[in-house]
């Protein structure tokens, strides 16, 4: 940490943050500049929140911290990268992992038949909410336990392996007995009550990025997870709000290849939710190949303009069928110069 | 609702679009434009879900809904406005409620001397909190049941009414025993289980608006409470996340002017998470008053810089006085114009 | 500047810093902590810009500026606040001005009218723009000459002193010949050709935040004006762009406070763009003042739903009076404790 | 256009509505529905903006646009997509254009070591600002005209079409004479008087995305060019200023796929300025490619820890070349069903 000292802070001032640095289990390292003083606090075994409240002394500026607030996340914890395991599908281990399947849980029918054809087409994961967080009361809210039931049928005749969304600790015994991976929501990335549960529950988990969150901010919902004892975590970049609004979402690419820098866990893309609008997922899912995400997880509707939710930016099996295809396709072709007979090069 | 269709759209698609808004319980009224045709569907029986569905149906461009999507938390339902009454405190009643505290309960001795320096200065309710949601797992999370047992004590001590925050549905009974109010955080505000949960709990809710939450996301949230039951809600205002740094968040007053337009719900105003910044509290305290907020509440801590979150937007006892004061004065003093005697006017 | 080291950065990269500090013509302070290294450079007469490309250098982490940017319009620089006097009207002198007018001129009469009822109002300088920058091309774009000799007569007419809008390098003398003060739009806050080009003229400028801008590029944006010549600089908040829809803008008032506190520049708040909504002009207004802003400029129109341009944000005079006549209520009334008598308080 | 009344909207509300449609020379068609009544206005021949000012109107709630407000950009004008040629470089062809070079034109030896060292990795234009916008007035303006005399020469020596930013009307003419492509800078996307005079002009012009800009009012930038009698345009995302800020923008990769759909203008990425980390420069660039960008534009520079400006996200030459190789690779490799022989399936 580097407390920023004001322009006009007095040597009392200086003194006194000295005191407290030391206080808190550090040393003071002092250096005076042409217009004002910067201290740094060295040390390990401090405690850092000591410092972090020095913003609100007399003549401090800012407090700077100098080194990342997550550990058991970070990359040098182990550069390799971490491979989870999702009842044998593995997912960070070097090859695409495809996810798919419909937002939400409607029947037995639709979802044996979306999961046949997604299944199909390559997907090795199903996807589908029993539990769905919605903006309005007056929505759709999922099947419940009864979604959870269909779920276990369908990956019972189909063999893919299933995530599904918990929305409260009170469901995760249910969820855990009928699903493979658990799915925490954007919108509950931050609940930590629910992150402390997940933390003790031996099943992987697939951690969204919340709609407001840094990148950091996600890494952190991450550190609660594996410094409460689950280190099976995959997060998932599905899009940020911002004042653009031709697409639901949006999609931050970078912040995958930048967490894939900083953190050792694997990391999937969202499309569906990050674009909000079907006819964009195609080249979006291959953008998020590109990028170096571990895989991709799509929406997909045996008939979107029926379905209960996210019908606008569900894919139909032909859709779904036209994307895992694009995916086989190169990435382009780069033009060669044209001028190769001018000037003097 | 209107579907609007694509200009390309065939007659076969415009008839299907019909047939589907018919089939959902609506009338069907074409409108064919110069370019393109809409299609409006009447009447309030319908299953409006299947409606927003068709964005998916071919030759659709878009669906627009023309209805606010909330209805018991509609100024039309009450328009004289709601008061809530906390243990007495009556907040939408007219005069403005301060509620004032420190952001986390650290002990007894820091929650007498608080709640004492702000009832002198002012305040009629104490806030203070016992679960916090933080960050990073290696952040202070609270004191949970002792906090709470503290805060039950202090409000004896003082007769000031206590609001604290709930972060989960476990620890509701627990909160209910001890505090007047509970708070959902701005990260929980599309916790929906919580929200169930909170609503058949015979107790004021203070709902906070979640940090990338629109004023329409915000009402449907407090609609989730008033449609289960409880309709003793307070929004607050604390800020939305954006570009800017300079200030922890955006504290957005004209949300303020507009939730009081939209709806009947008292709304409150938090200038010390909407800013960050201890030096600017004062100004939007007045700021937000000249807005028509219903109340304010403003994180005070005996000794800022020792606080253990928070500290840099807390204000000391000191400060938190002259807040009070600068309540009383005048608005401003308008330039009156000094060209009297120029011109022909 | 602060030169944060890599945990992983090696003695040699550390040399090669402090030795690029020295070249640029600063003197390097090392402090070694427990888990890095930091490097500050000292002095005043070194060139900057070397120390922020020292960013790219192998083994740096990050540069960290730990001095403001701005100079000029720093607050140090004229702690008691500079007044900008416009045709008589003083800017910052301590009571509130009130500009107000149609967003474009339209026709003689419109101008004739609205000034009048403005002046009558209470408003003590007139705003109509003359170049107005739409965002598509088939839009209304201003009157051009024409209106700036409509405003010249007005401004005669009522002895209103007049601020229009200046786009173009190419306008700037026209304008400096009909208008009192010059307005940079939000668009062009970092148009720094214009900025050069209206620091060497000697006219007041109204200077609006970008509407993607921080407050410190809107400093350095006004720095560019102060830099060239011209310290008649007026700052005007106007909304910042935020996924907010419901508001045009998001109304950053905090950013008027925050102006204030860095800058000795006077700052008056635009509440009809910083909204959008004629419906909350009024107690929008009245924040700007209670936040301490130097004036506020509002748009109003004799019929706003035949305004060329921002119908929906305009006042009629009635409206625009109503406004005044709230800006001269008192702040609010503060509830007072209730319960005097309960507890052992 | 529909209009959208209000509930409480009364017949003469209504009456007037329909009057004002008709006077603006459109047919007015009326909806009653069960809470509400909507009247649409059809034609294509009325005034528009009348339309647009209705909001203004007593009983109205909203005007909703339904057509696109763009026309010569749009993609139905030309559905197979237009080429822009730069000096026989063509951008738009099918294969994708590279373009690369330093941020500022610094000296002959760094443009010139620079060219010839992207032409070697295979770039087939060069970039290099000589008028450079930069936040401070403190920071490195650029060269001015000695830069576009160094450009000149540099074109000539290597056969690299030049592309370099236009931040006046006044230096039009010079950058014509030694450059081949006019970039428009994000900051002057909405520099209107900029776009007149560029339409004017018989050279292609890269248009970049405004930070805060949707991707509507980037198309209707590029409209003021086309219709203006430009059509050579090429747009440039280059990312969005949201709240994140561990990237120096949030690049938007999902604008360019919407971009390419809506429009039949190139669109081209810049992914040093949408995320300012060289770090992740490279699967950026292929994600570009992978969304279906018709070329990308790159910073390199001889010694980026030496650069007057953004050396963070610039290349060295190394650096450059394993980009340029990493374009070459296949996108991914898809994990196949591990569980072929499992369950029912």
């Amino acid at each position: 940490m580097i407390i920023n000292m004001s322009e006009r802070a007095t040597e009392q001032e200086i003194q006194h943050v000295i005191d407290r640095i030391k206080e808190a289990g550090y040393q003071a390292h002092v250096t005076r500049g042409a217009e004002r003083t910067i201290v740094a606090a060295i040390g390990s075994g401090g405690r850092r929140h000591e410092l972090e409240a020095l913003q609100a002394a007399p003549g401090v500026e800012a407090v700077v911290a100098i080194a990342q607030p997550f550990k058991l996340v970070s990359k040098q914890v182990k550069p390799s990268g971490t491979v989870v395991d999702v009842a044998g599908v593995r997912i960070g281990a070097g090859e695409v992992v495809v996810i798919a399947g419909p937002c939400s849980v409607e029947s037995r029918e639709q979802m044996l038949s979306t999961a046949h054809a997604v299944k199909n087409a390559g997907a090795v994961m199903l996807r589908g909410g029993a539990y769905k967080p919605r903006t309005s009361p007056y929505d759709f809210q999922g099947l419940g336990l009864e979604a959870l039931k269909i779920l276990d049928e369908v990956r019972h005749a189909t063999g893919l392996p299933v995530v599904t969304e918990v929305m409260s600790t009170e469901d995760v015994d249910a969820i855990c007995e009928y699903a493979d991976m658990l799915q925490v929501g954007a919108r509950n990335m931050q609940n930590f009550a629910l992150l402390r549960c997940l933390a003790k529950v031996g099943r992987p988990i697939l951690l969204k990025r919340g709609p407001s969150s840094t990148v950091k901010e996600w890494l952190l919902a991450a550190e609660y997870l594996l410094a409460g004892g689950n280190s099976q975590v995959v997060l998932c970049e599905r899009g940020i709000k911002t004042f653009e609004t031709e697409t639901r979402n949006t999609f931050d690419l970078a912040a995958i290849a930048l967490a894939k820098e900083l953190s050792h866990l694997p990391v999937i893309a969202d499309p569906s939710h990050g674009t909000g609008r079907r006819s964009i997922i195609a080249p979006l899912c291959r953008a998020a190949l590109a990028v170096g995400a571990d895989g991709i997880i799509v929406e997909v509707h045996p008939c979107p303009e029926r379905a209960l939710s996210d019908g606008p930016q569900s894919l139909d099996f032909q859709g779904f069928e036209m994307v895992m295809r694009s995916l086989q396709e190169p990435l382009a072709s780069i033009a060669k110069p044209a001028f190769a007979t001018s000037g003097a090069a």
